[in-house]
C-alpha cells in the first residue's frame, strides 16, 4: 500500500498492508486530515519517524466482529496498555505505556490502511459524510475543554486563534451556551468564522486584558504570551497548542496576576460525533483543499502555508 | 536618611525622609529581608528603579492613629486605588492602578523610613522578633497555596527548590496536613530542611513523574521543566517563581499532560504571623547572614551567591 512516512524527510512509499493484532480491526481510509501536529512533527516534535497523520474516517474491511464490517468508523487515537490505572480508569491517552497513532511509536494514518483496536473505534452515521467525519477528531480535542471546565461559570470568553482548532473551539464553547469573541490574525479567515456566526475581530496588542477565559489555539509559541496578556487577574487559560521548539517565553504573568492554566489535549469522540450529526458545529467552511493520498507531499506542503484552513488527503 | 537605590545600577544614597500622605504612616524600619525578586529586579525584572525591598518589619513613628505609633508593624506591598472592582472586593493584590512596595513606582523597604497606608499594617506581636518578622511577607506568599487549593485533595507534594521560599512553601503544606517532599540541588539545604522535619531528597533527572501537585519554587526559568516532569498527568502544578529573563521552556508538557498550573502571589498576612507566633512555621534556620543597612551592597552580593539563604538588613 501507498503511505506517507516521515524520517527526517517526508516520502511516499510502499508498504506491506498491516495485519490486524488480536482485537484489532484493519480499516481501509477514505479520508485523512492534516493537522497542525503533523506540521510540528515534521518540524521534530516528540522526534517521530514512520507513517504521519492521526485524524481519519475509514471502512472496517476485516475484523473478529464481523459485524463492523463494511462500516465506516473513526477512531481514537490513544492505545494503552490496558493495565495500567490510567487505563482501568477509561483514559488510555495518560497511560504512560501508550501508543499514539501517527505521534509515537504508531503507524498513522496518511496510508492506504490501518489497524486499530476495536474499542478504540466509533461508527460513523450516514448523516455525517466522509470530509465532516475527517473532524471527529480535532472537534473531540475542542470539546474536550468543557470536559474540563463548567463553561457556565465565564462571561467573557476568548478564543485565540483562527485556524481549524480555534474555529472549532469558538463553535464548541459557543454552541455550549458561550459568549465567545474569535480573535486571529487572518481577515480571510475571521470572515469564515463570521460566516459561521462567531463574533471576531483581528489580533491587537492593545486587545483587552479582561476575558475570563481564553483559548490558547494558534499552534504557535507566541501565541501564549498574547493569551496571558487578555486573561484577566485570576483567570483562566486553556491551552491548546503543542508546539516543536520550546519558544522563549515570559511567563511571569501566570505568577503575578495567579492565572490558572488548564492544558487540553485529546477528547470525547461520541459528542464529537453528535455535534456533527446534528449539524451544531459546522466544519465544511473549514476545508481548504482535499488531495489525493498520491500527492500527500504536495499536501502537506500546503497545510505548511501559513494561514491555511484544513487540508485533507483522500483514500484511492 | 539612607536608602539603597536601584536605577540600572545598585547605591547607596542618602535622601529626604519620606512624608506620609493622609491616611498613611510613616515607619522606621527595622529590619528588612533581601528577596529573590529583588535580584531579579537588579537584572531588569519589571524595569524598576528607586529604593530596592518590599520584607521589612518596623515602627510607626508618625501616624494620624496615634495608638499605633511605638507599635511594630508588617506591611502588605500592593496598594490600590482603592476605587476598583478589585480593590472594592478587598484584593489589592490585582488592582490594575496598584503600586508595589520597592516593585512597582513606590519607594521600598531597604531605607531608613518609609510610608505605607495604615490599612496595609498588621501589628507585630511580641512573641515574633523582628528577624522573624522579615519572613510574615514571603511566608504569607507561601501561605497563599492554601488558599488557592484544598490542599487534603492532594496525596503526593512535592515542592521543588530548596531556597528560602521553598522551604517556607514546604513547612506552609506540611503544618496544613499535608505529606511533603522538598527537592533541591544543595545538600547543605536540604540538611537543614532535615532539621526542619521535612522529607526532603536531592533533585534528578529520574525524578518520579507521579506527584499530585508539585510546587515550583526554585526561582530558576529551568525549575518550571523539571516541575511539568515530576507532575503526574492531569496533576497541579503551582508556579511560585517570578523571573526577568524570559526562558526557553517546552511547554509541550502542559498539553500533553493536561496540567493545571497555578499561578501563585502574595497572600495572608495575619495568617503568616498567626504561624509565627504560634512556632507552627521555624525561620531562624533560614537565615543566612544579618548585615547592617550601610553594608545593602555586600548584603545582596551575598545573597546573590547561589545557594544564599535568607540575607536581613538592619536598620540603624
Amino acid at each position: 500500500m501507498r503511505a506517507l512516512i516521515f524520517d527526517g524527510e517526508l516520502r511516499l512509499e510502499s508498504l506491506s498492508c498491516p495485519v490486524p493484532a488480536a482485537g484489532e480491526a484493519l480499516i481501509r481510509v477514505l479520508a485523512a486530515g492534516v493537522c497542525g501536529t503533523d506540521l510540528e512533527i515534521t518540524r521534530g516534535y516528540k522526534g517521530f519517524s514512520g507513517v504521519l497523520g492521526h485524524e481519519f474516517v475509514g471502512e472496517v474491511t476485516e475484523c473478529e466482529d464481523t459485524s463492523l464490517v463494511g462500516h465506516r468508523v473513526c477512531g481514537e487515537i490513544n492505545i494503552g496498555c490496558r493495565q495500567c490505572d490510567w487505563c482501568r480508569s477509561g483514559v488510555q491517552g495518560h497511560c504512560p505505556h501508550r501508543t499514539v497513532v501517527g505521534i509515537l511509536n504508531r503507524p498513522g494514518t496518511f496510508a492506504e490502511y490501518l489497524t486499530l483496536p476495536v474499542a478504540n473505534l466509533h461508527r460513523v452515521p450516514p448523516q455525517v459524510g466522509d470530509l465532516e467525519a475527517v473532524f471527529v477528531e480535532p472537534l473531540a480535542a475542542a470539546l474536550e475543554i468543557l470536559e474540563q471546565l463548567d463553561i457556565g461559570e465565564y462571561q467573557r470568553v476568548v478564543v485565540l486563534g483562527d485556524g481549524k482548532l480555534g474555529m472549532l473551539c469558538a463553535q464548541a464553547l459557543s454552541a455550549a451556551g458561550a459568549n465567545v469573541l474569535l480573535v486571529g490574525r487572518h481577515e480571510r479567515k475571521l470572515a469564515i468564522a463570521r460566516q459561521l456566526g462567531l463574533r471576531a475581530q483581528p489580533v491587537s496588542g492593545s486587545s483587552a486584558s479582561d476575558a475570563d477565559l481564553v483559548v490558547e489555539a494558534t499552534g504557535s509559541a507566541l501565541g501564549l504570551e498574547q493569551a496571558m496578556h487578555m486573561t484577566k487577574p485570576r483567570g483562566t487559560l486553556v491551552m491548546k497548542s503543542t508546539v516543536a521548539s520550546p519558544a522563549a517565553v515570559d511567563w511571569s504573568p501566570v505568577v503575578v496576576k495567579e492565572l490558572r492554566l488548564i492544558g487540553s489535549r485529546c477528547g470525547p469522540f461520541s459528542r464529537a460525533i453528535e455535534a456533527l450529526s446534528a449539524d451544531a458545529i459546522r466544519v465544511g467552511p473549514l476545508i481548504e483543499a482535499v488531495y489525493p493520498l498520491e500527492q500527500a507531499i504536495a499536501a502537506i506542503d500546503r497545510a505548511a502555508v501559513p494561514g491555511t484552513l484544513k487540508v485533507i488527503l483522500r483514500g484511492p
